[in-house]
């Protein structure tokens, strides 16, 4: 009898830990609506093509993929929600300014993320499409610091990142796909050997650049320093202005750099950020901008945004005290039904309790009782 | 460019219609809470073993499958999430006494389940265990009822119906799998002679209450009817005391019966119901007693519930309007942001104006601004 044994990586959620995500997921939406992010809900399962097309081979491997007994075409389960709300944008609502949406549901993974990961995040995000502006990027930091704020995670810290200047450093050299990938390794492996040697033949200033990069992680002063090493390269000045631009918003929480860090660098087109917790072994939010998303619905709009998973924030934050319910008689009389209804009303939680059962205790902590006293029923202490 | 066509029956949910749903769904998961039915959260994926033991064919024809990469095993979408919630309860919480438990996710059909339908219902259920008398029937057709009620659906009905009857007019016939199939579609169809002819060979009693069955619908007099039609018929009479005792506590709608009606005979024991509403082309609310559902588990417990699609339930309601935003300037003094920040704690929608985008109107119609009047920010109506 195995018929309960789930798949590795996939759990039932029990209800204190459900009430609690439910708690999160209604406190991280109401933030991105007070915010004015409109919700969207995308379907579970697309067309692999409009999953996949533009995304890369991560999400490929990542994803779930079955055939449509209706078309015989092959679909994907969604392993990411960011491409949908792209979609969206682009094609159903069609609007000439900003636009700003948000999401909340299930995404699932052929392989965990991360050793311990669910298989089936569920991912909470916010995009706002329509802006080049840097404030776009701002916007799109501090709601996720709102949303955590609003899940109450303590200790936060925002690093800050930017494929751009990378691209810079590169820019106009002749460097194969091979050799991108051999860098992009060295850089994440902060290995200063094997980057002098892939570099051996870069001009002197993209060579000293790139090495630089490797010591350009830290608080503010690491810009300042940069603004010097990186000195002759096009373009990194701008990218230095907006992280400070940035950095000079966030005031909730700490801020770091890392310029050579080049997660995303497929998918980012500028600034990155991630969110991290005390807590947390891994980051809680990652975003950034990714002006290429819906280039292939065919409408390249600017676009920035985050998304986090929620059933990783609610392991590291404390749950809010579940308010204790009234445990009320099973009742035929209109009259107690009548007390038992304007008390539900009120939005106490009312358990009645079945013929027979009167001495089991649930879930629910009942802390007080609905009884009759003088013909009339009321509420006291258990 | 066709990247953005999603398959047959999948649709994408705009911002108006998700903001509905959203608020339908936190009403109708507020309802259960306030009768004491806890939150579970089981996975979208599963053991195609899990989902489908002991479910028949109906089922497992409406599953999609696919392959787990991490162990070769086959794994099914839900497609349901009554039987999950049974293995919860059978194996994860192990209560004795009573469990409620209620849920709300997505659930994934191979076909649609009617000509307009999606195959991504919304599903909402909740299931009350360990309870074999007829107030947890009662409890799940009230809570029902108030869920409907909190979605402001209007001109309720309920439909009531009983797999016992059925089961007691054919008890003790050698009665094959083939003819018993016969016998529910001339039921269906109402069908006299095709039953006349399946019944030629049964006792009278039986052969004359399976053709009695096909004028027993309409209101509460039919159960008068069945008194005496089928008084021969051993079982019967709790059965109809029963439906008089479901019917007798439901006051906010209309109550019919359909003693012939035998949708879902494979999985209900007992009582069965269906809730109809004016607008609505199919039942909205489907439940009953299926004290069968966690056999598979090793646990069988007597079992009631329901469940409902949020999706259909969204397209026979009216929306309450949505709470008007206020416009505010892309603000980078302390002061203006302060303002923002303190008028969305109050719960409203703040939405800043991007630098250039001024004059867009976006999905949150913004019935005030946020101005400065005489050094103070104040909000004044546009």
């Amino acid at each position: 009898m195995s018929a309960w044994v789930l798949p590795d990586h996939i759990a039932d959620v029990l209800p204190s830990e459900a009430r609690h995500i439910e708690e999160l997921r209604r406190g991280l939406l109401d933030t991105a609506r007070s915010y004015g992010y409109e919700l969207v809900m995308p379907p579970l399962l697309e067309h692999l093509d409009s999953l996949l097309t533009g995304t890369g081979e991560a999400l490929d491997l990542q994803t779930f993929k079955l055939v449509d007994q209706l078309s015989g075409r092959s679909l994907g389960l969604r392993a990411d929600t960011t491409q949908q709300v792209a979609r969206i944008d682009a094609h159903l609502l069609n609007r000439r300014g900003v636009t700003r949406l948000c999401y909340c549901g299930p995404v699932l993974h052929t392989r965990p993320d991360r050793p311990h990961a669910t298989r089936e995040p569920l991912q909470f995000g916010a995009e706002i499409y329509g802006h080049p502006g840097i404030e776009a990027d701002i916007e799109a930091v501090l709601l996720s610091l709102e949303c955590l704020r609003s899940a109450n995670v303590q200790d936060v810290s925002v690093d800050l990142a930017d494929v751009r200047i990378v691209r810079s450093l590169l820019a106009g050299l002749p460097v194969g796909l091979q050799t991108l990938a051999r860098v992009h390794a060295a850089l994440a492996a902060k290995d200063a050997s094997e980057l002098t040697f892939l570099a051996r033949d870069f001009p002197a200033n993209a060579r000293e650049g790139l090495l630089a990069l490797l010591q350009l992680y830290g608080d503010a002063s690491v810009l300042d320093e940069a603004e010097i090493a990186l000195k002759s390269i096009s373009g990194v000045r701008q990218v230095l202005s907006d992280l400070r631009a940035i950095a000079a918003r966030v005031q909730s929480a700490r801020v770091t750099f890392d310029l050579a860090d080049l997660r995303g660098y497929a998918y980012y087109s500028g600034a990155r950020f991630a969110v991290y917790a005390q807590g947390a072994s891994d980051a809680l939010v990652r975003g950034g901008r990714y002006d290429e998303v819906g280039a292939v619905f065919g409408r390249n709009r600017p676009a920035a945004g985050f998304s986090l998973d929620v059933k990783q924030l609610v392991g590291v934050v404390s749950p809010r005290p579940l308010k204790a319910a009234i445990r009320a008689p099973w009742g035929e009389a209109p009259d107690v039904n009548a007390a038992i209804a304007a008390l539900r009303q009120q939005g106490e939680t009312v358990v009645c309790m079945l013929p027979g059962h009167g001495s089991e205790v649930d879930e629910f902590h009942c802390d007080r009782e609905l009884v009759q006293v003088g013909g009339r029923w009321v509420v006291r202490a258990l």
